[in-house]
């Protein structure tokens, strides 16, 4: 076996921003905005109040842990495709609260997330499949890793430091699926942002780690693996970048549900009878719920995202609220959402016919690969809240920020 | 499948120390006082100013974290025999770290450590064999729940907010076995305190949980078992309680070493040429170190134990310093050891054969399945330096304390 956990730690410590390519730098810039987005609109939701209490601390760790939480409430953050990690929630979170205790300029800055997405995707991609279907969170296994490798090159640790933060993180990887669905399901990217902090802050003051805590007998993949593709941590690092392969979510809800509501909003503005949505069997085994008792509830079903990209013409935060899910007009066209299967189409693909006076009306749609600019920006001004302007300043003038400032 | 979690979880919300046998409260005193000398004399070390240097806040949750890694780091605490937990390290320093920022008194400072205990071993014993060889540093991964139960006892949770707090505790359990023999090994007993009081404060404030944390499809046990022995989760709780199978360590290495030098211990003061000590052959694997580089190796090292013992007369903190380990006279003790198999031995036992002008003398020991009173007081004593007496007074006194002020 070779010393994969040393190899690894010596890619992430001798990266050069330079040497990124420009398209890639662009993305970067592009899923920082995503994920901010969704942290400040996170901030203001009723879990995150709770942590604030519990936690009242203002060091990083602390900050990381409640920002972590916050940009993953909404379930509107990010989506590595291969694995479905979700990396900003505890990568962003943690580089943002470094970045306010430490001196780092903005290229530090982008090049510290970009990494720590690249190695939570990577460490995703060795383990997959089986890690996820074992009932591991991989947003909080996988995360750790990517906070603690952002945090390292924040505080500027050396080869051996690095390779010490993997080892640190590897001995806290934790987080279960049983948490998905209620409320503790967020704690696993925030306790991950928070716990990367901590390997990178013991590495820098000396303390050491395992050897090889990836690899080893009773190391990480071993024991909490999956599939065991280590070549996948390291081939190609610095040429093929996994943030190609992450995609932000256009609306609050099941990726699989994003389709249907492209094609209801597509069909809008006609007068319908009912409505009948063709989706896989797996989307319907997920998101058949005609009737959802509350906001949360209504985020995986396929009848009230239906209902309301219909009814609205839009499907943001707004629409996966308690009010919302319990309104009359909202809950009359969810009954007339009829779900049909069809095994011939993608996961995440959906046909929708609108059942008009004068015939069908028919919208097929495959899930978006990817959100243009505007696109991006017009939902990061809708999450972002009074500071939306100050903070796509900030992150537009990263590329040549020698010290950065963060909003408030 | 019975809802395991919700039973634990009431048997802990409505224990009473009231309820508890006299014996066991005063086993409960002596694990307390054996645990507060280790942490005491752990502070010292060089591993734990690096933590604190890390970490300078002073909340319950990093004093925690700390202490957890002190109390654990001479490799002097306590071992639950069937599962070789060490339970007093994230435990306890969980309690005292809690019981400086809120009013408990004695007898609720004992009751919380002594249930944090019991679901740690308890726990232990639902996913034992299995969990451990699977390469779960099972300190970590179920001390985490002990102090979770402890941290809520002393926040006087309800049945649910306990429930909750177990849930919290459930989603954040790791630790990997790859960490042992090397510093990072500590930090699985400090996580493990800092995280369980997280889990409570969360839970105090009305965060939620899932439903099933344990026993669930996506839950503790399916993920990190081992064995999935529900039934020793609750049966006997109340009546059967597993600090009766907890040992406090007589010397700071490992349990396996500890009949060796009880041995040379007995047949010291006599002259000899050489030494054979037959051990039963899982413990030669494990220490057969006849040259140890270092103190912390040296803890591993048959040859040292019987070195030490034989010289000094005494195998305290103090004869696995690297000053010891690199003494040219121990050196030369070491080379006279010869190690022998045994496979009728008992693993952790050891017969000892003093080759001397006479002819040979020979002791057999088991390990000693408890220390007296007398005993771990002067344990204590050598542990805990210049606050020895303040804090015995502490502990001793804690039956009939209506309001702990725990000593600086």
């Amino acid at each position: 076996m070779l010393p994969v956990t040393n190899a690894l730690a010596r890619l992430i410590a001798e990266s050069r921003w330079e040497d990124v390519p420009v398209a890639v730098r662009h993305e970067t810039k592009r899923a920082l905005l995503n994920i901010a987005g969704c942290m400040l609109a996170g901030r203001r939701e009723a879990p995150i109040g709770l942590l604030r209490a519990a936690f009242p601390g203002s060091d990083a760790m602390t900050v990381a842990l409640i920002d972590g939480a916050a940009a993953n409430v909404l379930d509107f953050d990010d989506t590595h495709l291969p694995t479905v990690i979700h990396p900003g929630p505890p990568v962003g979170p943690a580089v943002f609260a470094l970045a306010r205790e430490r001196q780092v300029s903005g290229p530090e800055l982008l090049h510290a997330f970009l990494l720590g997405v690249e190695v939570a995707c990577r460490m995703g991609n060795a383990v997959t499949p089986g890690h996820y279907e074992r009932g591991w969170h991989i947003t909080g296994t996988c995360g750790v890793f990517g906070a603690a490798v952002a945090a390292s090159r924040l505080l500027g640790l050396s080869l051996k430091q690095v390779q010490t933060a993997l080892g640190i993180a590897a001995t806290q990887a934790a987080g279960l699926v049983e948490t998905l669905g209620g409320m503790a399901k967020i704690l696993n990217s925030g306790f991950a942002a928070r716990n990367g902090i901590a390997a990178a802050l013991l590495a820098a003051q000396g303390f050491e780690g395992p050897e090889r805590p990836i690899e080893g007998a009773r190391g990480f993949v071993n024991v909490l693996g999956g599939s065991q593709d280590y070549a996948r941590l390291t081939e190609g690092f610095g040429t093929q970048w996994e943030l190609g392969n992450v995609a932000y979510k256009p609306y609050p809800c099941g990726v699989v549900l994003h389709a249907l509501i492209d094609a209801c909003l597509a069909l809008r503005g006609q007068a319908f009878d009912r409505v009948t949505i063709a989706l896989h069997p797996l989307a319907i085994e997920r998101a058949d719920r005609p009737a959802p008792r509350d906001g949360l509830e209504a985020k995986l079903s396929a009848q009230h995202c239906a209902a309301v990209a219909l009814l609205y013409g839009a499907v943001g935060v707004d629409q996966f609220s308690d009010e919302v899910a319990a309104n009359p007009e909202v809950a009359r066209l969810r009954a007339k959402v009829e779900l049909t299967v069809d095994e011939r189409l993608d996961k995440a693909a959906a046909t929708v016919n609108l059942h008009t006076r004068g015939g069908l009306s028919t919208a097929h749609k495959a899930p978006r690969i990817a959100m243009s600019d505007a696109e991006l920006e017009a939902k990061f001004r809708a999450l972002a809240g009074p500071r939306a302007d100050e903070w796509m300043r900030f992150i537009r003038g990263l590329d040549s920020s020698e010290r950065v400032v963060l909003p408030g």
